[in-house]
């Protein structure tokens, strides 16, 4: 081990992923229970249309409804049904947080990073590392 | 509606809470990943042992394990394995945002708060009333 390496890679937490069938519905259960919506769109990558909000400065919660219900996102809601779907940290460098969080043993869903929502980087590290919790790493910029 | 009467109840994300049936193993995976330990210790009310985690001055990561199997949370892990439970919300007043989310239609799981993990006052909002999530109210203090 080098000395002063980096022994560790995640950030804060960005947000948290839900997975749900009626991103308007859901939307509007969050904004009238007081969060704010602050960024929509479609993220042709991963074939779903997301909902970000937040309240204040802090963490947001990303709502995510498949356009393919073939989709990973598809497939985990017919397996699951609708609900809470993955945790997102904050990153400084994905390609070096991929490689440390490989070094350190964790296993990878995606070696390379894919474009993510708000057109940042984003990867997904396998729920059996974190005890059944799908961890995603989102580039900071 | 009275003028200027508050139309919401939540504030910020303030963690989200995992059910784990191991909670050192657990723990280990986020610390060796980056995040720090903030809090340890036993919720008696919920039947649960808890470790919060958090990296910088951001939202929280709470594991929970049931010290009973037939508690709501012991019960949640047979049902559907280890995994992401609620997003926890802070209110300043958590008896008002009972109140307020009781007018607006939500639904309650708990129409009293009860005691909670670092001795603040939480309260459940039920999964129907926001797509399949639990949403938990904690009283800042």
């Amino acid at each position: 081990m080098l000395k002063g390496a980096t022994l560790s890679f995640l950030g804060p937490l960005d947000h948290v992923g839900v997975a749900v069938r009626d991103l308007e519905g859901t939307t509007k259960a969050y904004v009238d229970a007081g969060l704010e919506v602050v960024w929509r769109g479609e993220v042709g990558e991963h074939r779903v249309k997301v909902v970000f909000l937040k309240k204040g400065g802090h963490a947001m919660v990303e709502l995510l409804e498949p356009t393919d219900g073939d989709s990973p996102l598809g497939r985990f809601l017919s397996r699951r049904g609708p609900g809470l779907h993955h945790l997102s940290f904050l990153v400084n460098n994905i390609d070096e947080s991929l490689a440390q969080a490989k070094r350190q043993g964790y296993e990878l869903v995606d070696t390379l990073p894919t474009p993510g929502a708000m057109g940042r980087r984003v990867a997904f590290l396998h729920p059996r590392s974190f005890n059944g919790v799908l961890v995603e790493l989102v580039e900071n910029r």
